[in-house]
């Protein structure tokens, strides 16, 4: 499959608020694009979730991140917008549906403590990411 | 004009705070570049406005993340940036002057529910989106 | 070194939460790379420090940006992250780690007030940035 453009993969989530680590899936969708240089683009096409590189070696700061978005835009029924997920809205243009990790001969160039994490914050949900590499296959 | 590589197009908008829906313009721009596979980038050359990607459908959801950000981050005299815009400034770097979405088939493969919003934050005023897609053009 | 796909530099933070014009060290970088046309991605392969575009004529701009991150995401030992940098994770997750800037003529093609900024959240250290550009040489 060497030389695609893209690939994609689901993600379960089974809570309302939820980072999930989708290190290791990008990796192998990587691996299958088989651009060895460039720029992974790690996207979601959904209106109520993110993506965002963080670290992936301690939980509690996906959970510290994730409890502080709350905070920040709580959970509420007072949103003009009536389907009673606009945090969930709000919290997406705050983190961004679409994440960027250089490549390097064929994997993602993460710092030493960064991983992908998936961000839910409407779920839980079928959810799905698409990854693409821009760059060389040299 | 098929392979040129950029396009641009300008924003009028009407309110200090307006998030305003671009996905045809840049639709456009998509067409008028030509290329059928890649990312396509988003970009403001502005430091008090952003580009985001959210729900289009109902209105009221740009309204409540407007809303939102103008509560986190209220207009006020007080900040140290003397030109009183220093929250559209903030504002920006929160939501970022750089959006991006895939291209399959020479169009943006947003998500369903899905557009791509100017956002003004120190309006009004004439503003400038420019448009790039890399990627092949086959 | 024409030709060569990334560069990197160091960038040494004086504060635990500081500002960096980094707008001519991207430059010099996006010089030796070479490319005359594309998107310049700027990366920094940290967790609790962030990258943006903002205001870089006025200070102030920054240091409102750095203060209003803090008032938002106060530093504070009650995170469940024990190493007491929490507060950094999230602002590193609120702004990204990866900012985008359009090249044209082999130069960064920023706004006329826009420069590149490194978002220290957790100094002093010494830190890393990466920048590649995707586009065409010619």
């Amino acid at each position: 499959m060497i030389g695609q453009q893209m690939d994609s993969f689901a993600v379960a989530t089974r809570s309302r608020n939820e980072f999930k680590d989708i290190t290791d899936q990008v990796q192998a969708a990587v691996g299958k694009i088989g651009k060895k240089s460039g720029i992974c683009f790690i996207y979601t096409p959904h209106t109520t979730a993110a993506v965002t590189v963080n670290e992936s070696y301690d939980p509690d700061v996906a959970k510290d991140i994730n409890d502080t978005l709350s905070r920040l835009v709580p959970y509420s029924r007072s949103y003009a917008h009536t389907e009673g997920n606009a945090d969930a809205h709000i919290k997406a243009s705050l983190v961004g549906c679409c994440a960027q990790v250089p490549v390097t001969n064929g994997r993602l160039a993460l710092g030493r403590w960064q991983g992908v994490f998936f961000c839910e914050f409407d779920g839980p949900r079928q959810r799905k990411v698409e990854v693409r590499v821009l760059g060389s296959s040299a």
